[in-house]
């Protein structure tokens, strides 16, 4: 087995608090309910990731840019859902 | 003034990535609900910022240790209330 580097680690923290949105996303869409859901949580969390993203290109790190674009169109999606359905 | 830096920026998006989950831990306990808010996301996400902490450890860098333990207590904070008002 391959021993285990920090990139793989990181690659592994990144996936996850990527996917992490997936199921936030699903249960939004689901019961069409965001009311307790933080807008300001998803305002400031979009705006953060929009800089990560920026801080990717410029340090070129696709691992950073990939992950953040992703991460990005699932709080986003969160956003959308808040808007249509504050509670 | 002082030229903008790839640090710099990295600074200002990990500082809102972090700070945002301040008003989602306000919002649960001040309406005692987290109905919408996914366990599932907030299993993930701090399970992926343990790892990005062990990361931080590992490459040594305190931005990372610091950013990671600040959000792990406030993504903690959400799963208690997650638990303790399911909704």
């Amino acid at each position: 087995m391959a021993e285990m580097t920090p990139q793989m680690l990181g690659y592994a923290a990144g996936f996850l608090t990527t996917v992490a949105f997936v199921p936030q996303v699903l249960q939004v869409y689901r019961s069409r309910s965001a009311r307790d859901v933080s807008l300001g949580m998803f305002v400031l969390f979009s705006t953060g990731v929009v800089l990560w993203l920026v801080y990717g290109v410029w340090i070129e790190s696709p691992p950073v840019i990939w992950a953040n674009a992703v991460t990005l169109v699932l709080a986003l999606a969160v956003l959308g859902a808040k808007w249509r359905w504050p509670g």
